[in-house]
């Protein structure tokens, strides 16, 4: 239960509070909880996806955080009052310059409970048209075409580490293909 | 590349830094980052591993960051010099009670890299003995067994959504059980 709040941080794209909290057995504690708002991606699937091996599109991003290149799916935060799935479809064509005829939900999942809200509702797309992409300004990615397959072993030998990007390839893989 | 650090917070879990940097187009611009030690986390197999539906381990347990419960697999901070694997042996064994005779490396995630350098490294473990479990005064975790087809079942419908876990339970079922 919550019993009092100390903000530390309110930032472009988190906040940090530290949270007096009282803990199912009646002690108190103080807990550090990064606040988010939530996040959108989209596991795009070209070709027909009904076929053997599909491809899919990753983007390759510059991560401050991780000091390298990352190969993830296409992702980005909520917009306020925005509904995830139009989230997802905005950061399809903004990241990639894909319109997709076809979205639909995978799941959500929360990134790392133990100190922060932030959940991420994941979704796959079909039926892509291309066209350009609108980039923000701090965003640096290339966009890259791989078979399922090659993605699948990029996984299993640890070249793709993003774990969202992780969930939602198995997911489609074992849930949406039944690879 | 970085040009500048201002510390926000240094807490008892994470470390909250404005770092100001250099992106790849020559522009700079101000990131936040969550700082983590890093953390390992553990599937482990009950029962004969390459038996039809082995069962797993699982721990419930009181998040307050997502305000309620999860379904998750044993897991935890790397103690200061602490090995992965070390970690996961300790975690296991003080969240569950159990001593696995066998503990092997699965992959490495980045739980979210947009904010923070956290990762967690898997692991799978199986030859489990049972013993008394040695939780942290703020850990509040129910042990549960449950086979891995419904454990799948479970990811499939949403019911488990903590990101390390399904990638840790996809991964074993894809990867090392082959179901």
């Amino acid at each position: 239960m919550h019993l009092a709040r100390r903000q530390v941080h309110s930032g472009r794209v988190i906040s940090l509070d530290v949270d007096t909290v009282r803990f199912p057995n009646g002690t108190t504690g103080e807990l550090e909880i990064v606040r988010h708002p939530g996040a959108a991606a989209v596991v795009p699937i070209l070709s027909n996806p009904t076929g053997p091996d599909p491809a899919v599109l990753l983007i390759h991003q510059y991560r401050y955080a991780t000091n390298g290149s990352l190969f993830e799916i296409p992702a980005g935060r909520l917009d306020a009052g925005e509904q995830p799935i139009d989230c997802a479809r905005r950061e399809l064509l903004e990241e990639t310059g894909v319109t997709a005829g076809r979205l639909e939900p995978l799941t959500t999942i929360w990134t790392t409970p133990g100190f922060t809200d932030e959940r991420i509702h994941l979704f796959w797309a079909a039926d892509l048209t291309s066209g350009a992409p609108a980039r923000e300004e701090d965003e640096f990615i290339e966009v890259v075409s791989k078979p399922l397959s090659q993605v699948i072993t990029l996984i299993k030998e640890g070249g793709i580490s993003d774990a969202k990007t992780v969930v939602g390839i198995l997911y489609v893989a074992g849930f949406i293909l039944g690879h």
